[in-house]
C-alpha cells in the first residue's frame, strides 16, 4: 500500500493501529479454511463507529476492498482478503454496552467473544441459546455476518434468530439502524435479516442487539452407542417422532469417535459405529421425562449402552469432547477440509450412508460428526494439499457430496457459509434465478464491490456432478 | 381495461376466473383499512403458478400494476389497488401440499385460511403458533406477506419465524424458490426473510414452506382485573421479571372491557380499568406452576380478581371475547381505526399513559387492547370519516402516537403492516439511510415497479411532530 493511502489510514485511526509489515500482511492472509490465500495490503483495527465509517468512505474513494475479520475461525474462506485491500478487525471494539434485563436483550459490539456474551448473560439468569463450537474464540460480529448455528440449534434455532437489531456501514459510508428492543416490528423489509449471514458482503457490522430467554432451570447430558449408522439414524428419528425437541442431538460416527477418544481420553467406546451426544434443558421434572423417554428409545433402537452424565463435570467432558471434533480429526493428516453439507432431518441416515459409498469411491478419509437432529452434518476429509492428485479426489468427493445433499433437498452449507470456497457451488443451491436476485441485492448495498469482494458469488459455477440415480 | 388486454388476461386463466364488472371493481377497491379506495381495472384469480407467471409478464410487458391479495383484512391499506391495475386472488390456489411429519413441516399454497392449517396440524399432534385474530378468515399467503403476528407471539414469536421456504414469482415472470425444509441453510442472503413482510411488493408468493413444532400438551387460561392501568402494567413487568414467557399476555383498557361485553355479554366487569389475559401451555405441571405464579404476581400487584378458565368452553369465550375486541369496538361509531404502535415491553405501561393523554389532548376516543407481553398495542380510534374536522384531530393524535412509541424504542407498526396508510411514517423509524436502503432492494427485485406500488414508499415524509420532551 502507498504511503499516501497509508498515512491518511492513520490519520483516521492513529498508526498503532494499523499493520502493514510482511509479517502482518501475512498473519491476514488466510482463515481456517486450509488451501486458500491472499495477502491483504493493510490490516487496521478501528475503536468506534466513526472510525470504521471514515475508513470505508476511504476506501469506497479509492476503490479499496474492506474485509471485515472476527477472529478468523471461517471455515469457507469468508475471511481471506481476496482482491487484497484492507482486513477490518474488531479487538477494539469488544465491550458489552447494555443487559437490558426488562426486556430480555443484550447490546454488544461485534468484537466481543461469543462465550464471554454466553457467562455474562447466564450470571444474570438469561440464555443466549447460539454455541458455535469456536465459540471460545470467535467474536459475536462473526457470528452474525456468518449466521453461525451450533450444537443448540435444534431446539433454539440459529444466530439470526437472536438478532433483533443492527448498526451497519454502508458502503457510502452512512450509518444504517434496524431493528430494535421489539419482539414484533413490520416497518419495512427485514434488513436485519438481509446483514446476518450477508458474510460482511453488504455492510460492516458495528453494533448489535441480541435477544434472550430465560435461562433453563437445569440441563442433563446422555450418551447413546450404536453398532450401526443406521441403528442410530432410525434412534434420531424416533425421537423427533416422540415429538421431543432435545436441546442436543449430536453424532459422532466411528473415524471421529477413535479421533477424540485419542485426543481426549475419556473412555468413549472405539469399536462402537456411531454415538449420540442428547441433551434436554428446561423444568427439572420435564427434563427426567425426556431423557427417560429418549434413553429408552435408543436402548429399542439398538444402542448398546445408553449412559446419563452423573454431574457437571461429566456432562462439560462430553460436549467438549463433541466440540473438539474437529481439532481432535486435524491431528491425523496435514490438511483438514470441514464440510457443512445439510439434509432434512428425515434424511441424515441416507445422507452419512452416501457420505461413506462417497469416500470408498474416491478413496479418501472421510470422518462424518454433526448436528444429527437438525440435519446439519460436516463431513470432514483428512487429507494432504500437497498431494495434487488426492486433492483432486477430495474435491471431486465433495462435489458430489454437495450434489446428493440438494438431491435430498439438503443445502451445500447449514452454517459456515459460502465464503470464496463453496461460491463455485451456489448456485447447485438457489438456481439462476437465486443467484441473479442475490446479486440484484448486493449491487444494490455495494454498487462498487468493495464489501468483501471475491465472496459468495462465483466467477463460474462448477459442472453438475451427473449421478447415476439423480 | 381495454378489450384486448382482457382477452389476453383470459386466455391465460380462462374467462370464468377474470371480473371486470363495475360491482366486482368496487369490491375490490378498499380492504379493511377505512378511509383508502381505489379501484383496480381487473380482479383475477389464477389456478396455479405459470398462470401467475403468465400473468406477471403481461403485466410487465404492458406496465399493469398487480396487487395481490388475500381475505382483504389487511388495515395498513395494503391490498387497495392504489395505482388501479390488477387484483390477484388466491381462492383457487388453497390446497394443502403436504405435511410432513418427520421433517415437522406442512407446505401450502397462498390462498388456504389460516385457521385450517391450525386444525390440520393440530389434528397430527403438530402445532403452527402464529395466531393473528383475522386467522378465522386470514389467508396464510396475506400473513406471509404483512409477516403477521398474533396473541401467541410473545412466547412463539411470529409468521417469519415459521416461514422455512417459498416459492415466489418475480417481477420478471420467473420463479425463485428459497430456503428447504433445513433448521440451517446459509446459501447466500436470507431472501426468504425479505420476502415474508413486504407486502407483494418483491414478488408474488406463490408456494410456502412452514415450520412445525410439537403441540403443546395442555394449555391453561386466566383473567386478571386491575382497578389501574399503573398496577396492570406493573403485573406485565414482574411476570417477565419472573423468568415466565406466558404463551399469551393481553391488554385491554376500560373503553374495549366495555365494548366486548356489551358484544359477547360474558360477564366482564365493565367497572374495571384495565384486564389482563394470561395463558400458559406445556407440560401440565409446568403449566399449572407458571399459572400459579403468575396468579400470585397479579395479586401482589393489586389485582381485584384473579380467575382462572374451569375448561376449555370457558378458556375460549375469553380468548374469543379478546379476538373480537375490534369488531366490538367497531359498534361504537362509524369508523374505527386500528393503529399498531409498538414499543419495548418495559415501556408498556407509559405507552398507554401516553395514548390517553393524546386522546384527550385531541379530543378523540380511543380505546386501547392489545398484545402486552410482546409490547404490540392497539390503541383504537372510534370516529366518522365524514367528519373532517374530527379526522384532523385524529390523524394528529396518531402522529403523536407515533412520535411517542418511537422516542420510547418502538416502531410504528408491529404486525400490520406499512401499506399505504402508514408509509408517509416509515422514515420516522428507520431513517433516511433505510429508507435509500430499503428502495434500492425494491429497486433491485422490481424495475419497472408493477408489484403493489404505491406500498411501503411514500411520496413524501409526515413532517415529525415536536413533543413537548422530544
Amino acid at each position: 500500500m502507498d504511503a499516501r493511502l497509508l498515512k491518511k489510514i492513520e490519520a483516521i485511526v492513529s498508526a498503532q493501529h494499523v499493520q502493514a509489515t510482511k509479517a502482518a500482511l501475512l498473519a491476514y492472509s488466510y482463515d481456517a479454511t486450509p488451501n486458500f490465500q491472499a495477502l491483504p495490503d493493510v490490516v487496521v483495527a478501528p475503536g468506534n463507529v466513526q472510525e470504521v465509517q471514515a475508513l470505508v468512505s476511504l476506501c469506497a474513494e479509492e476503490g479499496i476492498p474492506i474485509v471485515p475479520r472476527g477472529s478468523g475461525t471461517n471455515l469457507a474462506a469468508g475471511t481471506t482478503p481476496t482482491s487484497g485491500g484492507l482486513v477490518m478487525l474488531f479487538h477494539r471494539m469488544n465491550q458489552i454496552l447494555e443487559l437490558d434485563e426488562e426486556n430480555l436483550t443484550i447490546r454488544v459490539q461485534p468484537g466481543v467473544i461469543t462465550e464471554h456474551i454466553h457467562k455474562t448473560v447466564e450470571r444474570a439468569g438469561f440464555f443466549y441459546p447460539p454455541d458455535p463450537s469456536s465459540m471460545k474464540i470467535s467474536t459475536i460480529g462473526g457470528n452474525v455476518s456468518e449466521n453461525s448455528g451450533g450444537l443448540r440449534g435444534l431446539k433454539y434455532g440459529v444466530t439470526k434468530d437472536y438478532v433483533m437489531g443492527l448498526e451497519v456501514v454502508l458502503a457510502n459510508g452512512e450509518v444504517l439502524r434496524t431493528g430494535g428492543k421489539l419482539a414484533k416490528d413490520v416497518a419495512g423489509y427485514d434488513v436485519t435479516s438481509l446483514i446476518v449471514g450477508a458474510e460482511g458482503t453488504l455492510g460492516i457490522v458495528t453494533e448489535i442487539l441480541l435477544k434472550l430467554i430465560p435461562l433453563p432451570e437445569t440441563k442433563q447430558t446422555m450418551v447413546a452407542i450404536f453398532p450401526s449408522l443406521e441403528e442410530a439414524g432410525s434412534a434420531v428419528s424416533a425421537i423427533i417422532a416422540e415429538k421431543i425437541t432435545p436441546v442436543t442431538l449430536e453424532f459422532m460416527d466411528n473415524g471421529t469417535i477413535r479421533a477424540v477418544e485419542a485426543h481426549a481420553g475419556i473412555g468413549l467406546p472405539v469399536e462402537a459405529e456411531a454415538l449420540l451426544l442428547l441433551e434436554q434443558d428446561g423444568a427439572a421434572d420435564q427434563v427426567v421425562k425426556d431423557m427417560t423417554l429418549m434413553a429408552e428409545v435408543c436402548r429399542k433402537h439398538g444402542a448398546i449402552s445408553v449412559q446419563l452424565a452423573q454431574n457437571e463435570v461429566e456432562a462439560e467432558q462430553l460436549r467438549l469432547a463433541r466440540r473438539t471434533a474437529l481439532s481432535a480429526l486435524a491431528r491425523i493428516r496435514p490438511t483438514t477440509i470441514l464440510e457443512d453439507a445439510t439434509v432434512p432431518r428425515s434424511e441424515i441416515a441416507t445422507m452419512v450412508r452416501e457420505i461413506q459409498r462417497i469416500a470408498q469411491k474416491y478413496d479418501v478419509l472421510i470422518c462424518t460428526f454433526g448436528h444429527a437432529g437438525d440435519g446439519n452434518l460436516h463431513p470432514t476429509c483428512l487429507t494432504d494439499v500437497r498431494n495434487a492428485e488426492e486433492m483432486h479426489r477430495v474435491e471431486a468427493a465433495f462435489a458430489e457430496i454437495f450434489e446428493v445433499a440438494i438431491r435430498l433437498g439438503g443445502t451445500i452449507t447449514g452454517e459456515h457459509g459460502v465464503g470464496e470456497m463453496k461460491s463455485p457451488y451456489l448456485e447447485w443451491k438457489i438456481g439462476p434465478s437465486g443467484i441473479s436476485v442475490m446479486k440484484a441485492i448486493k449491487l444494490a448495498f455495494d454498487p462498487d464491490n468493495i464489501m468483501n469482494p471475491g465472496k459468495i458469488f462465483a466467477k463460474e459455477t462448477k459442472k453438475r456432478v451427473v449421478l447415476a440415480n439423480g
